[in-house]
């Protein structure tokens, strides 16, 4: 859901955009490609990194270091991957903690980053639900999209992509160790929703 | 510093408060009784818990546990105790992580009101300095102060109390299972003050 809504914004916007799954025949990514046109298409996992000039893991957590490892070192090298998933574990229900190994002292924005040393990771959009990612408007007033990562020109293009989405207050929290805090965060936005019984809202900072 | 912030605090507001230390004496204890006045005093931990109504553990996470011990099963039964403490591990320098048994799927909070079941622990005010949490004017504008506890009429007595330090947005985030939500926040905030250079900040949930 995450990777369809981001995919259609930005066959929207006039990138192409290829979908990567376990499979190069996924039937949700067929039929994401049926409804996002002519610039969208599909493929594996390699297919997709390879493709693309950037990538976004938009994987669930308990899948997302096997999804990023079948995505393929080389089709990765020297590219910028956006990691918008969050190590979330559901499997003793809501609200979900955070896998041990990636959470604290470690994070799956670093992991990702320690895994290809030569990939360009930023953490970006894992904060928010995906309608909120690419539509910022659906919460009303100025609010705040984190983002962290080791690379200063890679945080530049993906604050080019994420003004481009409509954002317009982003806080560059520092090296990908910030993933850590980042991914933290998923707590309390788990127990906001449950609360407020909707994922429209989101953090700022004021000051 | 929290404690003597809060314990100033509340005793301008026509409080009595008796500040626990390790040992009856206490010479920062001392010092802040001489500058709060005729109803501010001193004890041991154990002293402060029997005193108070109201206890407040405004200790540092690597001594909270023990605190609260020294406080005592009993003197603690039937009470309020705000935790105001993070379980923040400074052992490996800046930024700071959280003690791993005290994080995720626990928390300081929680093993708190695991420890005293009789005592209604309300998790409130930690997540922000202190200066900001009895003066809430520092920050301009509205923002969020995150509340927690398995005991509504407990938390409903808290939020009289921030009430009455000035705050107006008060969110209450559920049991005390919430707490391990609330402490998650700390590594944001401490990367925050980092970037800012400055603690005069505070999160707000936009909506």
């Amino acid at each position: 859901m995450v990777g369809a809504t981001l995919g259609t914004k930005l066959t929207q916007l006039g990138h192409q955009v290829k979908m990567g799954s376990r499979t190069a025949n996924n039937e949700k990514a067929a039929k994401w490609v049926s409804e996002a046109g002519a610039t969208a298409s599909q493929g594996t996992f390699a297919d997709a990194a390879s493709f693309g000039d950037i990538v976004f893991n938009c994987t669930k957590g308990d899948g997302a270091m096997d999804a990023v490892k079948a995505a393929g070192e080389s089709n990765l090298n020297g590219k910028i991957l956006v990691d918008v998933s969050n190590p979330l574990d559901f499997s003793k229900g809501m609200p979900p903690s955070l896998f041990p190994e990636l959470s604290n002292t470690n994070s799956l924005g670093e992991e990702i980053q320690k895994t290809f040393p030569g990939t360009k990771v930023v953490k970006a959009l894992n904060t928010m639900n995906c309608a909120l990612m690419v539509n910022p408007t659906l919460v009303p007033g100025s609010h705040d999209l984190f983002m962290c990562g080791n690379d200063e020109a890679a945080k530049a293009t993906v604050t080019d992509i994420v003004k481009s989405f409509g954002w317009t207050s982003i806080i560059d929290l520092g090296d990908i160790k910030a993933a850590r805090a980042m991914e933290a965060l998923l707590p309390i936005w788990v127990r906001l929703m449950m609360k407020f019984q909707s994922p429209n809202f989101n953090f700022k900072i004021v000051r």
